[in-house]
């Protein structure tokens, strides 16, 4: 991975604008920029210089890791050394992320300099500079991701023949990350939802030792983390055979959901993508069942900008990376999602998740 | 578990105090209150009464799980609508928790109140009232991460046999999460540390694909989470045959890590604890490698209240969950860290992971 370009993007922002420097705490921020992947950080970038401060544990693998930073080891808080240098530095205000930023963190940070600087030193960044840089992936990040979407194909493909009446949804959670650990993913990218039965109406059905009935659906959203990146999709197969009110839903869903990613194009709005999925269920009599937003960005988080929401104004660009998940909940009865990764080309939205989306019956 | 007692304890706490309501916004504080488990949650609490509000998603499952609190489905932000609520409520100021709260949801929390009340309505606890009430685990509680921490073990006894030489750390990793899976575990309470060879001087070195050493040291630390608890525990085991210096630091850490457990005692301070342990390794000449602190509380998080750390003053009580987990880290050549999960009990430490500790030799 090009870090030392990332932290090079930034210092050219920093130098652009009005801002003297940035402090970086948001551990993915700080694992975009320089590498380094340990559990406490904080990078200090002026214009001319960045610094990487941790503790006496990462003292190997920061020295491993760093790009385009100077690696120091504090002694007692990286936050407040980071903070001192800062100010030995000669700046005249350092802008930090109000997202990422506690009110206790900037207590502390103000308590790490001089007296004469707690007041007008410290500054919420007007805009999130490192995310809209992370929004955009660059070829790198873009093979990753792709590699990690693929190998959610995969594991959808391996865990199908497990999904069955009478097994607990926490086996077929259990088959998918074992499945996901032996083909060398890091870990999950979030908790494994399997949600079958009535429980498919739950958005967000965690797998429980509840069991597959014998006629419903089942509803995977899972993810994997490979080399630091996430992957995330759905699928909602049917146990059984369908009613015509579940087939009439799922077709709604599907096309939903392909109308979504049909609208994918640079230039295209965030909203204007939600939109498309949004009318089609409005047009099938299912708009109020969809009680979510049509998808997200996605990168070194499983959450990242932009959203795919009604109403969003940021323009798609080529090298974003969002999901496209339209899905319906009735309550008492059964839900359905069907989720993709796409990413947006010069000419389009590219699917990154190629599993089959018509409706599969086990 | 008797979520309406822990709502109440905290209404008694604030008609004790000058506050008149708490804003909690931090998923795990309010899961230990009220029940809710969902991902986006704003519970407010005054004197007298209690409102939780989450959004559209959560409508069923905020019903059947929330306790103690009114369920309010935000229209759009639950955050603005509970401090709409508690201005309404006619209450004179709101307390929130720092370290939980960003800058820029302060911004919005302000945004949502009249003009009047920008200034002034919110203000920071001096004190994280409601770490402090999950600081002392109840008897539910207790129970919960008792089962957690043995299912930890059990796990340990199960992969035990796939630790050999040859086999990648991520490989004995997909076994470990398998096994916690098909065991009824929700998911790992932390990224699985499996760190071979030399990689096991790398105090959080998550497993990678690399190869078990025909004659190392393999650092196993893991943990499940049960019901809603987390486990924590590590244990380092030998493939191979160790020479005198690795047998030597073997056995100093496991007299350090027992003479912290033996230190754990009501009255007793976390720093007293820390220093059980610290003071062993520094006979032993091994202080110097010992660069984290001796543990941490558990509980509904990996990471609670109280901090087992040097110097540290807050006095153990029944109730409390800590783990004891000291450990050295010689660049280049290996790691060792032994840690068991520990509840306070009237008469002393009671280990909640029982596994062997004695060295094992694969």
């Amino acid at each position: 991975m090009n870090h030392v370009s990332r932290i090079r993007a930034l210092r050219k922002q920093i130098s652009q604008s009005k801002m003297d420097a940035v402090l970086i705490t948001h551990l993915p921020d700080v694992r975009y920029l320089c590498g380094f992947t340990g559990s406490n950080a904080s990078l200090a970038v002026t214009a001319k210089s960045a610094a990487m401060f941790t503790d006496g544990r990462y003292t190997t693998q920061a020295k491993e890791e760093t790009q385009g930073a100077r690696v120091v080891i504090a002694k007692k808080s990286a936050l407040r050394e980071a903070c001192a240098w800062l100010e030995e530095a000669g700046v005249a205000s350092v802008f930090f992320d109000p997202e990422q930023t506690t009110v206790s963190v900037l207590d502390l940070m103000r308590g790490a300099v001089s007296r004469a600087k707690r007041r007008g030193f410290f500054h919420p960044l007007q805009k999130p500079i490192v995310l809209d840089l992370r929004m955009v992936k660059d070829a790198d990040e873009l093979l990753q991701m792709e590699k990690a979407a693929l190998m959610g194909c995969n594991l959808f493909t391996a865990v199908l023949p497990h999904i069955q009446a009478g097994v607990a949804e926490s086996e077929i959670a259990a088959d998918l990350e074992f499945f996901a650990r032996s083909l060398g993913a890091e870990g999950m990218s979030f908790e494994t939802i399997v949600a079958s039965g009535k429980r498919s109406a739950l958005p967000h059905g965690r797998a429980t030792s509840a069991k597959v009935p014998r006629n419903g659906f089942v509803t995977l959203d899972f993810g994997v983390i490979l080399n630091g990146y996430c992957s995330d999709m759905t699928r909602t197969v049917f146990v059984g055979k369908p009613g015509r009110q579940e087939l009439f839903a799922y077709d709604a869903v599907l096309e939903a959901q392909e109308a979504a990613v049909a609208a994918v194009s640079p230039g295209a709005t965030c909203g204007e993508v939600d939109e498309a999925a949004r009318s089609v269920l409005r047009r099938a009599g299912l708009a109020k069942y969809f009680t979510h937003s049509t998808g997200h960005g996605v990168g070194i988080e499983i959450h990242e900008s932009p959203r795919v929401a009604a109403e969003q104004s940021q323009i798609l660009a080529p090298g974003m990376v969002i999901t496209i998940e339209p899905g319906i909940y009735i309550e008492g009865k059964f839900g359905i999602r069907i989720e993709d990764m796409v990413a947006v080309t010069k000419s389009g939205g590219k699917i990154l998740t190629p599993a089959p989306k018509a409706m599969i019956q086990l």
